[in-house]
């Protein structure tokens, strides 16, 4: 697991990159800048804990999370202009969150013994919820509503672990290739520009 | 308690209905607008059943309510434009959830011991917090701070239980009024145009 | 800790006045400004307690917080231009409000066994969640995150209060030197306009 603690350390730090980003877009300070970048990375695992019960949250148990986080937010809001370099790894690194985050939020939900909608919906919130309030916070309607693969490439991920750990395929392998098929589809959706149908609704 | 969960199955749906209009209206693709139905019909309860302690909520403990939204909500979005005659039977079916989630609500914040005033926030909670997280989500002001006599309704009738179940009168009986209560002051709410005073602050 | 207590309800009512104002702002009306109102004042701490799981929160073991929230933005709802010249005394006691609730929520946290990162965000939050709620509800990008030197006041006192509790100096002691820091950080803020830096982004 301790593979899986690198990755998920990883997506903590490019979520909270990108929720810091958002915060400077939005002209805030220096402390609105953290916030966003804070709550963009914990903010999906914190609402899963929340929900299932296990308080306090995991981002008090081990506070790697928190600091990482701040960190982040802080380089991001010092050299922002210094590391537009790193904004194409940026989207890797957060496909690789995405799928930590699947995984792991479905895998804890079905150690609480969820079912099969709940569990899938808690490893899409886990990776998802984070950067929902951020979006909330600056105002906007949620980017995930209304634009890109993203929620998809978690259901993917999420549906395909559910089934696959009541296999004899070990949980190990179970947890890679679930984390692989979301990271896969959401940069095969951002490659090939990919988008959802939505309703025809001007007519109404 | 049969035909309270037949209600509560009525109301569920309606909200899920209301939430996935809300999403088409605001051009998201199909997952947000699947979003929107769900957190419409369940937020409320979820979020009383985490103000209660009383974790995982009641959706992960029967996902009947899952799936019904969900369907619901898809089924609005590919065919909204041909469910326009349900519209009418809409404002019904709400004002019977909005009744039967007010009553629940309170009934169940009674259990875990509230008073007066935390069981009928609860109640009113569990009716109307679904619809504001729609509204939130959507980057709008929730319609029921501002509009229309909906909270109020609900209010009424968490009181009534609240004073009713330390009567004689059975429990059956008591739930039943009481979202009668609510149901019919939403209805005549709509019927008759009726809103809330606002504080004349132009002036200010 | 009875003074504390009388500080506690002294900035929930403030916090109230505070969130009515804004509701009425905003032309809601009497239900969405006792909504505003209350989640202002009790925002914070109830977060707080769903975070550490101390559920049902405080509002509903104690319901003075609750009728207090209500009574107060009931009296701004009704006289709020005549109540103009309240709105300097209101600066103090929000400030009041807030050294208060930083210490009681830090204070918390630290029962509950949290570290030194997740204790200050607990009484950061604790102070803070409630107005940013407020200024989710009424669709805008939290007052918090852009503008004033209000969540580093909340910062400072929380670190104090973590930093003395590990000393010799008395609890009530460090309570109060803890609250004072945060109320005298924010009052001087106000008079003299602080601000905290924020990024240049605009040629990014």
């Amino acid at each position: 697991m301790n593979l899986l603690y690198t990755f998920d350390l990883l997506g903590t730090a490019a979520f909270a990159a990108s929720g810091a980003l958002a915060g400077i877009r939005r002209d805030m300070d220096v402390f609105g800048v953290l916030v966003l970048g804070l709550v963009t990375a914990i903010g999906g695992g914190t609402l899963r804990d929340v929900l299932l019960g296990d308080t306090p949250p995991f981002i008090f148990k081990d506070e790697t999370y928190l600091y990482l986080s701040v960190a982040v937010s802080l380089l991001v809001f010092l050299f922002h202009r210094r590391l537009i370099f790193l904004s194409h790894p940026l989207t890797y690194f957060d496909a690789v969150g995405l799928g930590t985050f699947v995984v792991i939020g479905t895998h804890k939900a079905l150690a609480f013994k969820l079912g099969f909608f709940g569990a899938v919906m808690m490893g899409v919130m886990t990776a998802t919820a984070g950067g929902m309030l951020r979006d909330l916070l600056s105002a906007k309607v949620p980017m995930i509503l209304h634009k890109e693969v993203y929620a998809s490439a978690c259901l993917a991920g999420g549906a395909l672990l559910y089934v696959l750990q009541r296999t004899a395929v070990p949980p190990d392998a179970t947890a890679l290739i679930s984390a692989s098929t979301v990271i896969i589809l959401r940069l095969l959706a951002v490659r090939y520009n990919w988008s959802l149908p939505r309703a025809a609704h001007k007519t109404t």
